[in-house]
């Protein structure tokens, strides 16, 4: 375990492959963009069919909530991101690529936005499809974050030698805890979309409120 | 209050969550985002009608007119976020979430906008529905801008030890004087759409010219 | 002027708001996100009329030619952006506002890069107005640049101490004589939109041949 | 050769225009924004004409395919260009002009997956070309990027000291055979257009386990 090297034994090199600055900026990057996109699914309604723009504006609850949420759940994965990225001195080849599948679940997630804004006002069988559809992004999402958290815990060997990585370990746990809640959310899609929706919502503040935090071993 | 301390004492590691660099760059990638996307809401006309294209083109002025003015506020609101950032040494969760909510309104900016663009060339109930909505969202990213300097500046506990928080805190009167202008834009939306248009636009113009700034305690 | 200075006098904490790192970062997003937006533009065509899909490709001949002698403009200013900060040791207020001016001008092309797009092919009375709003932006671009370029060299202030402001200013005057190119392309939009296209590409070519270079200090 | 010349030789000034940092920068603002623009090609279904919503999305697995293999790509050529980026000390103004070169055509990408999202799924002459444009664009970054790398290991001489040219210069003939892989793909194209995706998505997988790698000359 990389815990017992004192601080200055990896000595990666500033600006070479295995420093994580450059894998942080790009997954920056994808985030910000992908939360930024949500905007262009909210419709500008033109309004000219004799009903006002506020009634308009009002229909499109559905929008304003998907966006609402989306945005959160982007928002507390590149926070939980950034705190991990925070404790990892190196990257290697197999992290870049569960980064990159991390990443393109996660700009994907303007899509099920859309297909919840698009449908949840309509109800019926089309609201519980893009309802499910939506929990199953938001489940693929946080499994592909818990298989990055494995992989940086399973020997810490990414880790800053300040890290203490059996505390880190203990985390899994209560990631894995929360992991049991997102079939439960596909579930509930099939009962209520809109229900489903402040779930997800309500995981989100869940989530900013409980976040990674690992101690360090002079601090623990 | 820590700006008693010295510039050494607070050892934020680089890298780790409480180094305020990753979340600006992540604020940085959604500011540029939100201030380019604003061109996809610029109507490119096709012109078929036998109408020229030159008069299609004078008959887009709103967007044009909010599209500047949008992209000016983005542009003073992340001056002023860069200045803020500039004080500060290090970041907690609760600056991160005011700052998720903060990107949250700006990173909305370009619906708003395209709601005035498509219209406030209409005129009628439509034109003063839509301004009082883009009113609202400036009014709204003015507020939470307001609850991050609140938050920074109630102890100062996350500025460079060299910043002096008692004129930190003296900025707070002239920004909420600042505040008190936006009902009254959301009040003028219902008597005219363009002229709450270039309000905003002065406004923009004004805090370009009364920036946030905090002398250091060596200046002072 | 700053250049008889020492590198060391002017004590720019590194992060804080006349740091020249976050600008470019902000600026580096816009410049990105407005070369990357431009592939909206291009049509995607459904062909389902009978034509083949080839045929519809070759018509969109235009978009092609616009795409990418936008995304060449695009390039080069961000070249000399890079190059320009590269002298620049701080930045004050007013760098920053003409920063944003030229940032807003640059996060604009896709719109009249789209509008060639959609009229270069009709030819007639609009594929000339659309070269020729085309051909404003690019003066407009080039105009911002000259003004921001006119600023960081009237004195030098911002300047790292090791750049010789004398040869810098020496570069205003090559940077005038291509100003002049640019009415001449407006002009010439209105005899031949195709023509005022390729007039563009070229002037790409040509400042990406004669880029901006300051000799240093130590080097003249 | 650079590789003689110690780690300290070369004085870059960090934040100067021959520092690698800025075009790294840019780089990942278009690569993210890239890979993160593919979702707006994905279409949500309306599914207002009787069917139901499920039956539409199934009907979309093109879109998928396509973007999931876009995506890739976009990664992988991330990863590499990160790689040498690692090894590289200092850019010169031909190396940011290829660069810029290769982020043109990664930046259109997300057009020919469109293409091939939209036409795949209906089969006949127009999946065949569809599928043959895609493949020309993959064939087009595969060679800029071989440029690209021709470039950098012919002489080495923007390489950090520690970075073993005569290594580097032996990837060359790697890639090379990489490249045979791509007019087959074109050819493909016109048996079986489903198959020419699969196959790109099994070059993304090839490259992503067959990493660019040099050794250190204190490694080797």
């Amino acid at each position: 375990m990389s815990t017992q090297t004192s601080a200055q034994s990896p000595p990666v090199r500033p600006g070479t492959a295995s420093d994580p600055r450059r894998v942080e900026m790009f997954s920056d990057g994808v985030f910000a963009i992908a939360a930024t996109l949500l905007v262009l699914d909210i419709e500008v309604p033109d309004a000219r069919d004799g009903a006002s723009l506020w009634s308009a504006l009002a229909g499109l609850w559905p929008s304003y909530a998907a966006h609402v949420v989306t945005f959160l759940v982007i928002g507390i994965i590149w926070a939980n991101h950034h705190t991990v990225f925070g404790y990892i001195a190196r990257v290697d080849r197999l992290l870049i690529c569960l980064n990159l599948l991390l990443l393109l679940v996660v700009s994907a997630l303007p899509w099920p936005t859309a297909l919840v804004a698009e449908h949840l006002g309509g109800g019926g069988a089309d609201a519980h499809a893009a309802a499910a559809v939506f929990s199953g992004f938001m489940m693929a999402q946080a499994v592909v974050f818990m298989l990055f958290w494995l992989y940086v815990t399973r020997t810490g060997h990414l880790f800053h030698a300040h890290v203490d990585n059996a505390h880190a370990r203990a985390m899994r746990l209560k990631f894995g805890l929360g992991l049991a809640v997102y079939p439960l959310a596909v579930a509930l899609a099939f009962v209520s979309a809109p229900a489903t929706l402040a779930l997800h919502g309500l995981l989100a503040v869940y989530y900013a409120a409980n976040p990674i935090w690992i101690p360090s071993i002079d601090e623990a």
